[in-house]
């Protein structure tokens, strides 16, 4: 087994274990940093330049056509193509950091990241009464800011904050409506979260709204998961329970106020300072969290409650910020498709693109998003939680102790998440180890694991021997047990092999499908853009390889980081954003595919794995 | 002591005890039927003719020439002037019943009672979500409702009202926005509640918003007045106890809540049926019923925190009527001068009287407006608790057990509330015996009340021996130890009537004050309006005596009941009144009396009791 080694990142000092030879692009991917890579990895445009500055990288070829060498001397490297030797640390300069998701599909484009957030503070000297002038509170703040509307929810407070500060007060306008005021000058003091509500995990993001800058990031596991993995069998939770929906709204709030007070604490503000928060997730994470029934998600025709933007107010919801603070909750374009969708199509400007191209988010539920000719398709297909571990006999997520990578050389190396002794398979691991077993001709194209004597004679023995059979199966053995953290061999079996088909091929026929109706080939698309925690650890041709993306070369598969949270973040700062998400979530066409003949015989032949990787 | 009789009145069955002797008209008033008297009580329209089923009640001279011998024969007979003499059953016509308030004024208007509310319901019956159908719940009823607004906080019950109701529900609007959705239809069932939340006392009016009808009503004591009997005293509470104004907060609105319970369990509905709310006030018992700190009306130059008609939610106030109604708040003029004052303008149409007009609202704060050419001015007074029994030695409120009335002949007699043994004496008792010892001479237009030996000669033996000596003051005997529900005398002290002069004397003031700014005298006066529950009870010519009302014909004293209610049950059942009542309190102009010089000169002389009744 090969020892991993650290890779540090500055200036954050974010660290990662990986093996030996991962390209330096990908182990700054596994932290959350998005590199630059506009010539799509080739090498030739040097926008994915890093420095190393400790530790032994050797500089790929393509540094010295693109840097100079005076450059690669003070230890500058190629991200695309350089890989890790050995524990290194690395600077990323600023530049090279992919600052604004709309970049990729429309890089000339140039628009800057404006910072125009709906929430404005106003700071007011206004006189004290007296006797010739006895206006009310509210007259004399609305004379001051002109013709606003002033919250009722903000009266409370208003004659206490007038003369708490002398009467020069600051006042918190959510568009044309005064939702705060505060004694003094507090303009400096100006935040907004962005959550992405995920299905299995809950990302929060502090945003400065005078800068734009993120200023905390913090996360949780969904508690909801202990009602169930994926939204099907929340959504029958709440059907069947009459306090069902309750508990799975006060469980995901009770774990988005952590986030928030998480936050808070990093930046050294009371929770009440955050003044605005946007919501993205899909259709019935998004139901849930404003504590709207889910049930008729359940049912065919699968409707959604709302289908445009929702504004609730954070007391309605539980939420514990500002009491009287907006949450922005995104549109839903129909159906599973819901608000992170939409996020990753504002995040990624997908309708920009000029040639054909797909966003593609893989979780229990998988969106997919396809672009064409400025026209947008989006449909949804439950690839259930094999990818999350689930449903795999020794899987568990991405936490530490999983095999994350599996690398298959003369025999199977192995990376585990955090420094430790393995104890089971997660997503990426088990997408790599049924590449690598295709590859070796282990693994057939229906799926089924060859037993030591069917193998073709290229398999060495190390591998072949890793292959058992009971009663007329196969399972693959990753693992001894001797050198496994559970004391029991880890091994890959013949279902999880099933459970993987029936997760990519649900995902390769949604593609087709889309593709299909717009009339185009696989190869027709200029770029895939890979969404969501998960598939910012997807390696790429092995996710190819097995099928779960179409052949097309691997530099037009894109990672585009969580465009949930990078979605809902651009809503929190810009009004121009928020509108443009209504356009875009109206502007896109659902399919259902539960209703589409052509997705259960796309699904069947999607259960073969691809004879060979076309593009490996 | 002469022994009350009792009256009831039909349809309804209310019944009061009164003296032998009182005039139908306010037996009436008693139990809170208000009846026309277009002519002033002159005996001259018959527009208060009422009958008698039952009982013995001589027709006065004005029945024989103002009805029918035949009409006389079988009961019917003038309540301006008939008396009663004994146990009686008297019907009121429908039409005889002042019906709304507005005629007073301008009775030949002919403005018919539109019942118009804001809340409108309507029944929908929706084709289910189909494959061909897909629209979200939300979009489902907005395209059936033509472009509404849907409350965000009335999505949740959305689709499960939707599905339990087939598809056929009825939407609750609050002008174009939707804020209930049920299943069915549940048109017939759509009530509404004006609150009038005074000082000393709330009360509540159940409304059937599809026919204007009141279905309910219900009163409380307000129980801030543990907390302090007027409003300074409240809002030093709030001034110098941090959790003075959530203490206030919560008193009043336990009690609004119980008097909601009582409305719906007498009509026999939910409270969660009631859909909006209407609040009318002074500004202290607005601001604190809407958890605003009233702390800035305590100090000059009392600053109220909004002037502009408030819409808050019933759950953000805490008031238990379906969460998401609306709570229409009145507008309030300045100062102390607030939404029940406005309540008061829209019930009677003060701004449309021909003459100069008066409105008094006689409570612990004395609200008064004069309307002078269309012109509306207003202020208010501190007339202090004296009228409600406290700061009087043996005062009580006006409950079972209070002297509510005092009668000179040749001794007192006495009526007492609830045909129980007399234990004080309540606010009508007060002015009563005051302006009866003024006229028999034993009390002197300083306010002295007289020993036995410098009394008039004409003072009877029975009146001039309750006068007794103690320390160089008198008191006035108006109940012996024996015949006392307390075993001990029942007394009117010196000091009693010095607090009636301040209150009297403040009211007395306001009004000269308003009246000399308008260039008028008392007798251009057309009309002085008495509302309050406490001024419905006031003997006028009582009252005149005393000084608290101008030297005017008793006809033009008219008692207009509880306007706070009424008005907020006009604003209730229409959005018209609702805009007048904003437009009304913009016109009406403030004024403040403590910083007004003539105000402190005429309050000291109003401290003098005038020399004699000029109408009596």
């Amino acid at each position: 087994m090969s020892r991993e080694v650290k890779v540090t990142f500055e200036p954050s000092g974010r660290g990662v274990f990986v093996l030996p030879g991962t390209i330096l692009l990908e182990a700054a991917a596994r932290v959350g940093f998005i590199i630059e890579t506009p010539c799509g990895g080739a090498g030739q445009c040097g926008k994915c330049v890093v420095r190393v500055t400790s530790g032994a990288c050797l500089p790929c070829e393509a540094c010295y056509h693109t840097l100079s060498d005076d450059d690669v001397a003070r230890g500058y490297r190629l991200a695309c193509q350089c890989r890790v030797d050995g524990a290194l640390v690395v600077e990323i300069p600023e530049t090279s950091l992919f600052q604004t998701a709309q970049k990729i599909l429309s890089r000339d484009s140039g628009e800057p990241t404006t910072v125009e957030p709906t929430i404005v503070k106003r700071f007011l000297e206004l006189s004290p009464p007296d006797r010739d002038d006895g206006r009310s509170d509210v007259s004399r703040v609305r004379d001051a800011l002109g013709n606003v509307e002033i919250d009722p929810a903000a009266m409370p407070a208003m004659p206490d904050a007038l003369r708490a500060g002398g009467f020069r007060v600051t006042a918190t306008l959510s568009g044309n409506r005064l939702i705060r005021l505060d004694p003094g000058d507090t303009r400096a003091v100006c935040f907004g979260v962005a959550f992405d509500i995920g299905t299995t995990t809950l990302v929060g993001t502090l945003v400065d709204l005078n800068t734009g800058a993120d200023r905390a990031v913090s996360s949780r596991v969904n508690p909801q998961t202990s009602f169930g993995d994926d939204v099907i069998s929340r959504i029958k939770r709440c059907r069947d329970d009459a306090h069902g929906l309750a508990a799975l709204h006060d469980a995901v709030l009770k774990a988005t106020n952590a986030i928030v007070d998480d936050l808070a604490k990093q930046a050294s503000i009371a929770p009440d300072a955050i003044v605005e928060a946007v919501i993205s997730g899909n259709t019935t994470m998004q139901q849930i969290f404003c504590r709207i029934s889910p049930v008729a998600l359940g049912e065919i025709p699968f409707v959604p409650a709302f289908e445009d933007a929702l504004t609730v107010r954070a007391a309605d919801v539980g939420l514990k910020i500002y009491p009287y603070a907006d949450v922005q909750v995104f549109p839903q374009i129909g159906g599973f498709v819901g608000g992170d969708t939409v996020a990753g199509i504002l995040a990624t400007r997908l309708q920009q693109s000029e040639a054909p191209a797909l966003l593609v988010d893989v979780g229990t539920n998988g969106e997919i998003v396809l672009a064409n000719r400025g026209a947008l398709t989006a449909t949804s297909v439950a690839a259930g939680p094999a990818f999350e571990g689930a449903r795999i006999v020794n899987g568990m997520r991405a936490a530490r102790g999983a095999i994350e990578k599996v690398v298959f050389n003369d025999d199977v190396e192995i990376n585990v998440i955090g420094n430790a002794k393995p104890t089971g398979l997660c997503g990426t691991g088990l997408i790599d180890a049924a590449a690598g077993l295709l590859d070796a001709g282990i693994l057939d194209i229906t799926g089924r694991i060859l037993g030591p004597d069917e193998m073709p004679a290229t398999v060495s023995r190390a591998l072949r021997r890793r292959a058992i059979e009971e009663n007329g199966q196969c399972r693959f053995v990753l693992v001894d047990a001797t050198e496994s953290g559970t004391s029991e061999a880890l091994c890959l079996y013949q279902r999880d092999i099933r459970e993987l088909q029936l997760a990519t091929g649900a995902i390769r026929a949604g593609i087709a499908v889309l593709l299909k109706e717009a009339g185009l080939r696989p190869e027709d698309l200029g770029a895939v853009l890979l969404a969501g925690a998960f598939g910012n650890f997807i390696r790429r041709n092995h996710a190819r390889r097995i099928g779960m993306l179409p052949p097309i070369p691997t530099e037009r598969i894109r990672f585009v980081g969580n465009t949930a949270s990078s979605g809902a973040k651009r809503m929190l700062l810009s009004r121009t954003e928020r509108a443009e998400a209504e356009r875009l979530c109206r502007a896109t066409r659902h399919v259902d595919l539960s209703l589409n003949p052509d997705f259960q015989m796309e699904f069947s032949q999607a259960m073969l794995f691809p004879e060979a990787d076309a593009h490996a």
